[in-house]
């Protein structure tokens, strides 16, 4: 029986894949990370909510990343999340240090636990700008790592690292994912920002999919766009 | 300045890394995983003994295994802890899935939070047996991914993965380490168990280096050497 471990966040990305790998596994398990991000209880809900969908069995690992000195603005402090585009250079600022490293290795040493074959990841290509974990060579050599150092040969497979976000968005609307169930906002508000990067990734990747965000109000939609279209110059005409 | 990260579990190797590494860094400090464990309370409090005589500053990072549902008889559970040679077939029960690569994940991305260049760990060639997670291949493997996934490019550094545990404390011995503070046995009781693997290999580096391990008292360190004898048949001619 083909067995794997998904690392869901809740966000598009992961959720799609978590029902693309659905397809492709006999059994799959789910495990969500809650470092203390300011968003992060936000994805949970949704990281959840699709798990229970599909059927799948989702656990939340906690790690006490601000208690443990690490260093980011996307944790709980009083340090901002910048606005804009993401790959703009400000963004660096949200990187927070190996953290695929460490959700990849824990969820190997519980896929070992379990009998499962692989673990999975949901990094893209547009994250390669600021975020050194998500890279192809990254999760190439994590998964040597992870071969290497389990007794069960156990591999990473991020199958989206060549893929843009609106690639991933375009396999999911495919699937019928309900996108109004995931959320991706960096500010952690009970509504998303709109303005931080990972709001524009999104709205722009609706766009270009010609879709709206079903997670948004019309209003907010139309708001999204126009902050989106001030900031991303290369956009297709359509 | 040259800064660097230990793993420090508070037994000999690691101890003994401790103190050859503060030689050779301006500023060490040091991280100690209470993983849950049997053992774990008994080494942190020479961990944290051995960097306080030495001016590290020394944090212990608290991973739920248990509640997580990794699978290993080293963790606090009813399954036994196997007595008898190190090497022996059925120490492979103590691995605990993916240990160094949680830990040494965890550990880069504090390193890359506080400017550190590198993180050290004390695994060494006797180790390569049971836990695939010991191997040089394994920590090459995962310096390369270390140092692709931090922008800071952190090394992974594992300086006695070619010794045997008596090599390595024919280093510390030299360096004048008092092993009476340290602590090896897998079994958690208040006075090592002297028959698990750890315990056996202990004390067949003790005697190798015509040393008697100074945790012990007399009597202890006798019938360690004897049961020790009766499982290693390998020893050369004192």
């Amino acid at each position: 029986m083909k067995k794997a471990v998904i690392i869901c966040s809740g966000g598009c990305d992961s959720v799609t894949l978590l029902h693309w790998a659905k397809k492709q596994y006999d059994e799959i398990e789910a495990l969500t990370f809650d470092y203390g991000s300011k968003h992060n209880k936000r994805e949970q809900e949704f990281a959840k909510y699709q798990c229970d969908l599909l059927g799948i069995k989702h656990q939340i690992i906690n790690l006490d990343f601000n208690s443990w000195g690490f260093k980011s603005n996307l944790l709980q402090n009083d340090l901002p999340i910048p606005e804009g585009h993401y790959a703009a250079d400000n963004m660096k600022q949200t990187v927070v240090p190996y953290r695929n490293g460490i959700m990849l290795s824990i969820a190997t040493g519980y896929a070992d636990s379990i009998g499962a074959e692989a673990v999975f990841l949901g990094s893209h290509r547009g994250d390669r700008a600021q975020y050194p974990d998500c890279t192809t060579e990254f999760t190439q050599a994590q998964s040597l790592a992870t071969q290497l150092g389990t007794s069960s040969h156990i591999k990473v497979i991020s199958p989206f690292n060549d893929l843009m976000k609106w690639d991933i968005l375009k396999i999911g609307l495919k699937l019928g994912i309900d996108y109004s169930k995931t959320w991706s906002c960096y500010v952690g508000k009970e509504r998303p920002c709109l303005k931080c990067g990972t709001c524009v990734e999104r709205t722009e990747s609706f766009y270009r999919n010609g879709s709206k965000d079903t997670l948004l109000t019309y209003k907010e939609w139309d708001d999204a766009v126009d902050y989106m279209k001030s900031v991303v110059t290369d956009l297709p005409k359509v």
